[in-house]
């Protein structure tokens, strides 16, 4: 392997030839060797190169920075953003808790690569950008790391987290209207229990997801807060007057999205509520999750010895010793995914309240696991809409039985003869394996018509608009 | 001891003769002896209280309750919300998953208290009040709990939680303004760093707090909605027409808080993101308050061999054995406190994320837990603000020791003579234990005049506006 | 109400005339004014009382005080063990982290009981014990506090804990047994697979509580090591020496269970990895319970619409508004403990993992999630196999007939005709609604005979012994 | 891009030309397209490549598999465990919960492999190896998998967990000794206590690491069961007589580690305790480093203006803003680690409790988050051992004027004039500012001499065998 030598304050250190990071990251990669290389999300990475093009501009108008800078800045950001650097990256989440090498790593690529852009070899001649007091101007690690991961964070949410999260919504929405008439046994406690129809038991579902987007989008605001402008400790030691307000602006415009400068900058840098509300959402959702596909799990069940209420796709030969065997693999990935999301939650919250002073250094684990989870139940939940919730059924004939050997319909009867006399009818049923109507009159407490007339499942289902 | 026999569909039970509760209750008593007696919280009783008054008002003004029953029932609840009847809740939490017991506690506390009060001895006679049909009409456990839960949840929320943060929160601010020109250290991963004021500090902390009660009350809508009405599986059988409705108005009335009638009620029965999401805001409340809790125990460390920059009031002896120390030990109530929480916030999500079909059986654990947080934060706010927050004081001297000897000041000359030198400067001063201005002058880079006019910490802290 | 005056170091404090605590006690029942009074666990109030006495014993042995002192403190500490001043102890977990003010809690009550005791009324004349220089003699809050701690939990996870999970553990055994030749269809991925006996079922669930008992009592041995000796720091500042090891030997007598001096004292007061490794296992066997009590409300669900393979007692009207309902109650209070048992295990965590230099601050916290957790799985375990698990018994008929439906008996023909055909014939007749043997045959891979051979449910079930 | 077309019992699917796998891995891609591909951890591709093979062996001695067959496999096997097809492994996590896929992508490659092997073209005449029948023989997934997780969790522990954790052990405890007689200032609720010497702060850490140790080597007994024998639902099915305990000696043998049959089937299939187990011991270990580097962090910290009693090594640049700024970067990444641990032992339990009848279909997210943490803290022990603790050296200027101006040296004065003309001493020597010697000596308590000789921090330290 070929070597350069590249230079920072403490000194020389030997960087592979080929690439285009500098000294600093080059000592991040030897002094962290903790898990596997890399684990840095790339995500992050594309948050700094918006903020460190932002930056420039703004700096650019301010007055601090040459408009030649600006664009060099602009254009090696540009390619990162493209996609042509994601080589050029190699840290990990375990490194200095402000973010501060990762920063570097960005720093020096951007100046080396711009060195390169504008015709040089990197080391050849003076620097054309200086890491530290060109591309990092008006910057310190300290708000960009967080700038960069709620530019992650947010557009996490918005691109893969809301869209799955609502195309699943969607189908449970629609399943519930599809099944609107479909009449079927309620189970409370695990045991049978008055009816109710499937459709109504999926706009439950539906009314879950319908909650947890909501809560996700009440977190947007405060995770849309940035803390560039605070520079070192928030009081924005050596910015330019106007710089935060400006530089959340040029990001909301190359983003797209409506990033606002914190209202307070020493939370900003200091804690990493934003994170953890938002986290707290994807929790929420996690946990509704969990419930909606362990009980898909459920009804789906058997194909001959379980609830079998509903028929869910068969994707796949389900075991590798039964033949024939077809299991609800989706309701696994899905139930998995929770399960990480619900371990993640607490990675943000121990590291959220560990701040100290006018930092946070626990940036890089909050923002690695809000960025997983976020990405994992977006897709889980495409990938469980796919494969599997578009394709449910109802199984009729299974219903209509379960339905039709149900003690618990003797329920109507509460409001007749009262809840004692009718507990009656139920037991004696239960303990004799005979039918509710045939110990309904033979208990003497009401005819065979008035029986019919007022045990009717779908009279018990409640108003269906 | 005397007893009562009580009935029940089952059979028989003996009952202490002197308490109020029926058959149902001591079954229950008797078949969970888990953990010590009356654990249900009795916010979740006064919540019953509430709903079984409106109830009873609702069935009534719907036809199906006679005036006469109506007023008994109301006036029964009456006397358990003035707390007359606390020693009647002898159940504990860990009960069946529903709440179904605690239900029929109440059922059967307000049937023989009415009987007594309609002049008859318990046990004699017909029944003033039958549990089911007349305490428990229109309703089912399944919706009641979650009903009643939400009432006390609601109601801990807005009269200990929100008061209590916001108390906190105000004395944060009072301080961020009182110590507005206090200029002082920064630091970053717990070194020294640039300065700022000790107000900015604090109103760091007021920040956090602030996006923690709008987080908590971004949940309360959610938590507003109540499940009565949908009685056994969400379906609303065995209730008169408009009835959820109006009887969520009843319980707004009574209460004086905006409660809804859910706007799905097998959401309301089968999941309780809910409380899940309530309690996520609780969570991050004490993601906040450790950070801040233990900032100030760190601030106020010494008294002379730590950082000791502010003084916080000496409350009590903290030693048993070492005479004259004194300890920060309302920040150790508050982090315990938020150990708890984030604790608690875990039983709460296995909880939610368990639910099966049309009902989570996890209602009172997920209750009880909701209770205690809410609570433990607000007391633990009131406390930290009365016994310590209110009394901290800078210590004056101390603050502008460590101003005067730090290195970071010479990031002020980052935008006069560049990074690189500045930290030459920085580096060499700490390895000579010297001054910066010393270095500075010696290295030949500025000027002692230059010095004195760029290195000016009150001038490095931004706008104090 | 009635006062005196009291004194502390601080000065002086209005104490109730009727009660036995100090100025210490009072202050802190006014500064801590956080959830419900006296919620400090009375187990850890009695922790206090046998390493008092020993302390006295051991301080006596080694010539520091007179017999006269050693006599009359022993003699309260006896009195407070036999439950006779519960009410002298109001304190709440939310305190100093130290556990200081219950240590002086103590030391105050066992002060002026004493003084009762040697006739005088309290704060007449000289004090009888000084709380600090004679109660508290070779003693510091940061070594008492662990030591009462310790000694608690030990004697919680013995008493209650163990026992419990064991009685359970051996009905499941004994059920194993019981069922040993029940043959039924087994699930997995919750889907029909091939069979096993119940037995064999019950069997994995005593083997779960089998590992949990081990691993539990894996922590045994350092939950056993008491910090007392530590003093102040850890250095035994104070103590006479030979102390640490005397004083542990005479709380071992005492308790009559196997306690040691710690192997590091400084470790025993700045971390509680102790209480963290045993509640690690107490979560395990959290987990383990919830795996049990779920499969067996789901094996028992029904009564006409679920698995219904066994029956449970029914021990309870099931619902209040469904007649005749019976429901898994044991399970589902089993499972809400487990709820708890994991969200306290992380309070637990968050406590322990937030030492800082000599002492961790989160003692209460982690001391009363641990005693609550070893309570309420060991009273859980009592409850469930008292009310549930011993009153197990098969549903014969419901086993059968899902026994003989099953496709996935197919399996064994693997290794007859390969797992491709036996795939074959499962869908096939997965399809048409058949039976294996219909299909099997109508394929033509084997004959009737063969079937009858080769598919035999009682021989798919492996060795029984 | 060419494909080729593979076959399982469900149909055709187009498999790419140049990979190994076959239908049932092809299917996986496409089905769950949740979060990065190929997220499935190596180590337990590289477990199924030892199991595979011990299961050939196995088959072949007890005479179901011919040697031809047994050698095909063993030699895929041990190129798979070369690492020569670690790009034939494209499967994530989140897949379906018995890892059958997983399983399934082996078999197929091996045997694809394997016919490559024999000298033909992958789909060219009959399969050499049939990937169910032959290389699945007397396995299922339902077993193999919990075999695979629990080979590569158990070397993980014992090839990286285990030999970092001792290394920083080892380092802690030299340091201990080296450090042995340098007395420095205690301190307890972070407030100034009485002496120690920094060999006994460091002994603390080092016992913390030695208790984590031997609870971590306490679980490994349970991990190193196996499974393997159990097949779809634990009674062994289609398997030889002999076959799990043979099975289990040739993974020990390959392996090298002491693997055991497991002793209850249908635990090991349906619980995965033994996760939970192991995790709950590295839980405790993140716990004690958390705290630990949490300490290193705080005694470092300054340089001016924080407690500085120790230099740490200066590795890097520490911020992009701040010259000359150096970071207790190591213990950041150490307590990220710790974080990450504390969250992902969450994911486990989650995953744990709520395995259901037969089988948990949790396994890969119990594996995945157990191999993670393994590796975390063996790498972040590694790390923080060489690039920090090796090099922490004492500031004893610092150390000595911190000692000499504490207060809580008036505690060793306790034995001579008792707690509360001590604590007079030192509260009036904070008030006036003064020291200890000058107002003991002014309030007529001792003499200058008396104080000299009684006040002796290095006396205070207690022995320092």
């Amino acid at each position: 392997m070929e070597f350069r030598i590249e230079k920072d304050t403490m000194g020389e250190v030997k960087v592979p030839s080929d690439k285009l990071w500098g000294a600093q990251t080059e000592r991040s990669r030897n002094n962290f060797k903790i898990g596997p290389a890399g684990s840095m999300p790339l995500e992050i990475v594309y948050g700094f190169a918006y903020l460190k093009k932002a930056a420039a501009y703004t700096n650019c108008e301010l007055g601090v920075l040459a408009e030649e800078k600006r664009d060099l800045i602009a254009k090696v950001c540009d390619e990162i953003l493209e996609g042509k650097h994601d080589d050029q990256f190699p840290l990990v989440i375990w490194q200095t808790g402000s973010g501060t090498q990762s920063n570097m790593n960005v720093n020096e690529v951007i100046a080396n690569r711009a060195h390169q852009i504008a015709g040089k070899t990197i080391g050849e001649g003076d620097k054309t950008l200086q890491p530290n007091d060109d591309v990092n101007k008006s910057q310190s690690s300290n708000d960009t790391f967080p700038t960069g991961m709620h530019i992650a964070a947010y557009k996490k949410v918005i691109e893969v987290t809301l869209p799955g999260v609502k195309q699943l919504r969607d189908t449970l929405k629609k399943k519930s209207e599809d099944f609107r008439e479909v009449v079927k046994i309620g189970r409370t406690h695990f045991m049978d229990a008055t009816p109710l129809t499937l459709g109504q038991e999926f706009s439950g579902y539906a009314a879950q997801l319908d909650y947890g987007i909501k809560a996700l989008e009440n977190t947007l605001p405060h995770l849309g807060e940035l803390a560039l402008g605070g520079t070192a400790v928030g009081t924005g030691l050596n910015t330019p007057e106007g710089y935060a307000e400006k530089v959340a602006e040029k990001i909301a415009e190359f983003t797209g999205l409506p990033f606002t400068t914190a209202a307070n900058k020493f939370e900003a840098l200091a804690a990493h509520d934003a994170l953890v509300e938002t986290h707290g959402a994807l929790k929420q959702l996690a946990v509704s999750l969990n419930k909606i596909g362990n009980d898909i799990r459920m009804i789906a069940s058997g194909p001959r010895c379980g609830i079998g209420e509903i028929n869910i796709p068969a994707n796949e030969p389900g075991s590798s010793i039964m033949p024939g065997k077809v299991n609800p693999t989706q309701c696994e990935a899905l139930t998995m995914v929770c399960a990480q999301v619900i371990g993640n939650d607490l990675a943000v919250s121990a590291g959220g309240m560990q701040g100290q002073f006018e930092l946070n250094v626990f940036k890089p684990v909050m923002a690695a696991n809000l960025l997983q989870s976020a990405e994992l139940i977006g897709d889980a939940c495409v990938s469980f809409d796919e494969h599997c919730a578009q394709g449910i059924e109802p199984n009729h004939e299974r219903i209509q039985e379960h339905l039709n050997n149900s003690l618990m319909l003797v329920t109507a009867l509460n409001t007749k003869i009262g809840y004692y006399k009718a507990a009656e009818i139920a037991n004696t049923a239960h303990k004799n394996g005979t039918t509710l109507k045939e110990e309904a009159v033979s208990l003497g407490y009401l005819t065979e018509e008035e029986f019919d007339e007022w045990v009717q499942p779908k009279d018990m289902v409640g108003s269906l608009k």
